[in-house]
Parts: C-alpha cells; structure tokens; sequence
C-alpha cells in the first residue's frame, strides 16, 4: 500500500538557501520514494493570518512556486495545488469546528504563546490576536483529514497540532459513526541539516544572515558567500576545518569524497578566499540548472498557474466526492429516504434488498445494503479483509443484527448509515432474513 | 433603489402555528413589496453547531422549506437557498476568521452565555462549547456580507451580533482599502405578534405549548386548539374576551370585523367549544390550502431540491464573481502582474493606458485604468454619481495624483487596486499625463 504524506508550504517570504536544503531538496528527494503519494500544497489560507498584504501574498506564493518546482519536484507525479483553489477545505474547517471542543484551542502551543506575551506586556491576553490565529489547528486539521494523509513531516513545533487533528478526526468519527478520517502519524524532521548562515548561526530571515537561493541569480549567492564570517587566518596556514561552517556548508552540497578533499585543502592551507570560491561552485553546479528553470518560471507566471491548476483539479478529484460524502454524513445534502411519505421509500420496502461489495477510495472491502438499484440503506464500515466483510453480511442476512438509531450491531461492529430510517433498515433486514 | 433584505431560517425543529404568524407569514409579506430584494436561506451550516443528527438535520430542513413555499413564498421573485450549498460561504467566513479580533468573539452573548452557565455549575468555562458556537458570529457575518445586504431582520439577542458583522466589515474594508462590503442595518423585529401557546404563555418548543402547522394535517391543530386552556365560565354566561387568549389567537387570523364580531359573541355568551370551533374554522380558511401543497411537497421532496437548486444557482450568481473579487482582494489569486521580471508587466508599460468606465454590480459608478486591453492596474471606489468619477478620472490624467503603496490618493479619495506594483501605476500614470 502506497503511504499518502502532506506537507503544507507557508507562502510568506522568498525561500533562501537554508530553505532549500532543509526542506526542499529533502521533501522532494522522499516524494520520489515508489510507494509514496506527495501531497504538497501552498497554505496560502493560512498566509492570510500572518499577513494582510495581497502583494506580498500573490508573490510569495509564485516565488515558492516556482522554486519547487525548479528544485525538481514532479508534479506529475505528486500532487501540487494551492490551499485556496480547493474550496472544500474551508467548508470542511466548519464542519470540523462544530465537532472541536474551544477547550482544546484554549491549549494551542501557537496561541497560548501569543497570549503569555501579551500578558508580559501587561495588556488584554488576546490584544492582536485574530479568530484565524485561533482557529488555524482547525484549518490546519481541514488540510490534513480531506486528503487522509497517512504522514504529516512537521517540526517539533507542530507536533501538538497533529495531536489536536487526531483529536477532531477521532471525535468526528465517533460521532458520526464511520471512519470517515483516517488518523494521520507525525513525522518528525529532526534529522533535517540546520544551514548555517553567513555568521555561523542558523540560516533565518530572522537573523539577517540568509543566502539567497534563486532571486537574484548566481551573482547575488556568490556575493552573499563571500561576506561568510571567517577567522584571520591566511592563506598558506592551515585552517579548523571542522570548525568551520563554511566546510558545513560544503558538506551539503558535495559528496563524501569531495567534502573529504575540501576539508584537506583547508587543513592544507588553502585561503579562504579559494575556499569560498571553490563553495560557490559547488553550489552552482547544483543550482545552476535550476536557476534558468527558475528564471523561466518568472518570466512565464502564466506557466506556474497552470500547473496549480492542473494539481488543484486532481487534489479536487478526492476533495470533490469526499466531501460530498461528509455533507451527507451530517445531514447536509438532500436524501430522499429522509422524507416522510415518500414513494421512495415506500417502494423501498417492497423491493428486494441485497448487498452489494464493493472496494472505496482506500482499497479498503466495503457493501451496502441495498434496497433498490439506487438507494442503500446501509453501508458497511472498512475492512482490510474481504473475508471479514463477507461473514458480516452472512449474520446480517440470519437475522443477528441489533438496529440501533438506524445503525446495525452485530457484536461489537457495525455498519452504519444513519441518512435511513431505523424503520426502512429493520424492514429490508427482515426481507433479507425471510428468504 | 432596491433594499437587499436577508433572513436566515435556522433548521431545527418542526415549525408550528408562532413560527408561522411571528416569523413566515410577515416575512413573505415583506419579501412582496415591490422594492424589497429578499434573500430567505436555511441555515443548515449554524444547525451543525446544534445537532449532530443528521437525519434531524436534513428532515428538519426539507419541512422548513416546504413550509415556506407551502406559505407562499415567491421562490421566482425572492432568492431561496441553502446555506450549505453555497461554498463560497465558509470560504467568506475564512477571510473574515483573520481580521476579526479573537476579543470580539470573547464578548458575544450566545458565548458569555454558555460560559455563565458553566461557572454556575462550577466546571470548567469551555466546557461543551465548540469552535462552531464560539465562532458562530464570523459565520453570521459571512451570511450577510457575502450578499451586501442593507437590512437584516433580527430578533433582540440578536442585534449584538449584527454590530459584530458591521466591525468586521469595516475592518476588512478598512484593510484591504476598498468597500468591498455594505454595513447591514439590523430590523428590529419587536412588533411582531407573539403568539400565546396552549396555556397562555409564548407559544413555543420548549414550554410544550404549540399547536402543530401542517405537520399531522388539520386534525392535529384541531386537536391541539380542542385543548387550549379557558376559564370555566359555562355556555350562556358572558366571557372575558380581551383576558382570553383564545380571543388573541383568533386575531391572529381575522380582520378588523371578524375579531369585532367574534369578541361580542363571546362577550353575549358564546360557549368556548363553539369559540374554539369558530377558531378552527377561521384557521383552517388560510391554512387549509397550504396544507396541500405543503403535503404535495413533502411527498415530492425532489420537487423542493430542485427549486433549492435554482435558488442556489441565482445565489451563486452574486456569490461567485464576489468571491473571486474578494479572492484578488486578499491575495488569493493569479495575476500577472505580480510576476517581477514578467514580459506581460514590461508589456503594460509600453502600452497606452486608458480609463474604462463601467457600473458594478450594485449599479454604482467606477472606472478602472486599463493598461491593456486585459489588465487593469487600477480600479476606482464606487460612486453613485457618474460625474463624481469623471471629474475623478480627469484629475488622475492630469497628473494629480499620490501613489502611496499603490494606491492612488486624490484629495482624501482614492482608487485602489493592490494587487499590482506601485511602479506600474506610476508609469501608468505618467503615461496619461504625457499624452
């Protein structure tokens, strides 16, 4: 079976070097993996929390864009589309709120330090703190659980808002009576390569000391690198390599063996001045073809849409029928049997039931009961074995089932579809026992 | 000018004789008037924060809306929906999520209300209330505003929350430097008749004093008025007519001249089983053909979709354009322009710049500066007098203008469109002014 990851790209900011080898590079190396399905998607949703200029945010995102896929992502092979083309996501973030306790975001690790530092400051807990600032593990959980991602990559700092997903999952699940949503598994990024920045701390806006990926072209991440801080020692003497966060630097992008002869030239006595050239090429050899790919991309936006909206239909092929089928689960979407006096269902009853297997969306061994060609009365929950499936269809048809609000016991399990009469199910059981 | 009036039915519950004398009949009746646009949508997305049932929900849903029609709604004239079919809404309430303060929601009633009830109890504050009711007034306000609508009638508990919907408007507009949206005004709906249940007090649910609408036929309110409380006074002796609310009752459904002649009868001595008869009758003169449609209806439920259908398509017809203008707005969307180094934005440049005046879906005045035929770099703020915007225009080609964050400020006016560089309207500009 295929594992489905999803990973959220925030679209504030153009992605610097530290970007790329953390992050990117990595994330587009594991979505080659065969038995991998990538979902990568610009949170562009969440964008709107942090930033209230539709400049900065159009741009960021056409940046962000156009780096992955310049840095190789195959978006023929992987799904990438933007959060906002996909209007199933925000619907599906209501009907999660109306199943998300306000307790648990009282708990948010995001919110409740926007809180510690508005009290420090002595003002109101929630000065500045917007209803999207709040909500966001909501929306987050709405990105995640529409796709029913298997894995989530995340850092340390999102654990606790996976936990929350699995909570609403969990919670929606049980009370609607199906495994609507299956539970997503962190994976954590911790062994992720932090880049040093030009002052040897981590590379990060924050710190001013970012080398430039694509904007600007070589020239402006050969200028960068050579302002990296450096010792006094001369050309001739013999160089820490080790203590070095240029040679950090070289380690990620050169192999072994050329990290291993880098690091000798250094303790040989090379300048640093050689030494940050030879850097230079290193990366260029690397970035190099991607910079023109990159450029193009720019250069063509209409290109970059194109391709979004080439992710955003088939992101949509799942969104699409998935939530059709959640507006039914709570009650949203018209179902005939739902009325009173209905033909329908009156010819329901007198029809022959039968059941129906079939395989869903996951691969997964489902059947209906079905009381007509077209209605069903009653869907099974999932089974990885069929065989399990058919013996529950076999105690149905005896009779040794429990009907229950309209949903069906036999032992501890259940099938379940609570758009149907307690009534019509016990009628179409008992047809089905008689026979 | 037309006045856009919207109304949110919530659907829970079966409607009964008050919801159909202190809420339906007067709305309809409203919604007649020759210059009242009126917008009627079920909340089906706010009774998710209510009911987890979903069979509930959707029942509830397909009786409220033939009580409507039944009643007489014009569903050609007026626009009839279901909140739920229109997505652009939980999108709407996204946007509105992060400008609005997490403060205001902390002060909604419906909110304080449940917390209250909690510290009474001595548990937790939060505890059983969702994310659904706290952020219950962002989703109001996406209701509204999503239609511009200039009156929405609201009971008293009400009011609070339409003054939230008009703050979070202003900032939005305020923000993203357009008036994007109208400010609703609320219609007190304090004169509307209470109607007295079967023993006196408010008709309603919770004190199990209603009498049935169409829900059971005409023999389930005979026999619910059959059962209303009077006094003991026999047949033959002279009742208190304006002490009785059966007299109230009757009202409810006569004329000026009926009521005169039912209140002397009763005052002359008529019996309370020939009063509640007299009822009956008079109830049963407006009801009575209603309750075949509505009975036709609930037996054809596909006949209610599919004028549900219709409403959300001329819903929608508001709702999509509005959304993709707000979408460009935020930043949600492509545009072209954005792209640095773009040969379409090098294009705009050299391309002569002209004004294009045109009338906005409300039928007020702008213009938009054209620098090619497709792309706009800036649009005006709306004006209800088209000389306004002329006088407008001549200034901007004149030159006098101020480009501050792309925006275009004459005088304390301005046209805004920030989805593109503060350059390119310069050159623009510069362009107009040279010719």
């Amino acid at each position: 079976m295929t594992t489905r990851v999803l990973t959220g790209i925030t679209t504030s900011g153009t992605p610097h070097l530290g970007n790329y080898a953390g992050a990117i590079r990595p994330s587009i190396l594991a979505s080659r993996q065969l038995n991998v399905d990538a979902f990568f998607f610009m949170a562009d949703y969440h964008a709107l929390i942090k930033c209230d200029d539709p400049v900065r945010v159009a741009r960021s995102r056409l940046e962000i864009a156009a780096t992955w896929i310049a840095a190789g992502l195959d978006t023929d092979k992987v799904t990438f589309y933007r959060q906002s083309d996909i209007p199933e996501i925000p619907e599906l973030c209501w009907m999660l709120n109306c199943v998300t306790g306000k307790g648990l975001m009282n708990r948010a690790h995001a919110y409740k330090a926007a809180v510690d530092q508005n009290t420090e400051k002595g003002i109101e807990p929630d000065d500045g703190v917007t209803m999207g600032l709040f909500s966001y593990p909501v929306l987050m959980a709405a990105d995640i659980l529409m796709f029913n991602a298997h894995k989530v990559p995340v850092g340390r700092d999102q654990v606790q808002h996976l936990e929350m997903t699995r909570d609403i999952a969990q919670r929606f699940n049980h009370l609607y009576g199906a495994d609507f949503f299956t539970l997503p598994e962190v994976q954590l990024d911790d062994e992720v390569a932090l880049l040093p920045g030009l002052d040897g701390r981590k590379m990060s806006k924050s710190y001013d000391n970012t080398i430039p990926l694509f904007e600007g072209g070589a020239k402006a991440t050969k200028a960068a690198i050579m302002r990296i801080v450096t010792d006094s020692r001369q050309p001739g003497e013999p160089k820490d390599a080790e203590g070095s966060h240029l040679y950090t630097l070289y380690r990620a992008f050169a192999t072994a063996e050329q990290s291993q002869a880098f690091k000798a030239a250094l303790e040989g006595g090379m300048g640093w001045g050689d030494a940050k050239q030879a850097l230079v090429d290193q990366i260029e050899a690397e970035l190099g073809p991607m910079r023109d790919k990159y450029a193009d991309l720019m250069a063509h936006p209409e290109r970059i849409e194109e391709i979004l909206q080439a992710g955003a239909h088939k992101a949509r092929q799942v969104a699409t029928p998935f939530t059709q089928r959640l507006r039914e689960a709570v009650g949203l979407r018209f179902v005939a049997a739902t009325a009173s006096g209905d033909k329908k269902a009156a010819k329901t009853e007198s029809a022959k039931p039968k059941f129906v297997s079939f395989r869903d969306e996951d691969g997964r061994f489902r059947f209906r009961l079905a009381a007509s060609s077209s209605e069903s009365v009653l869907v099974s929950v999932a089974f990885d074995d069929p065989r399990e499936a058919g013996q529950l269809q076999k105690l149905l048809a005896a009779g040794q089932g429990q009907v229950r609000d309209a949903k069906v016991y036999i032992d501890t399990r259940y099938v379940a579809d609570a758009q149907v009469e307690e009534d019509q199910v016990r009628a179409a059981l008992a047809a089905l026992a008689a026979e």
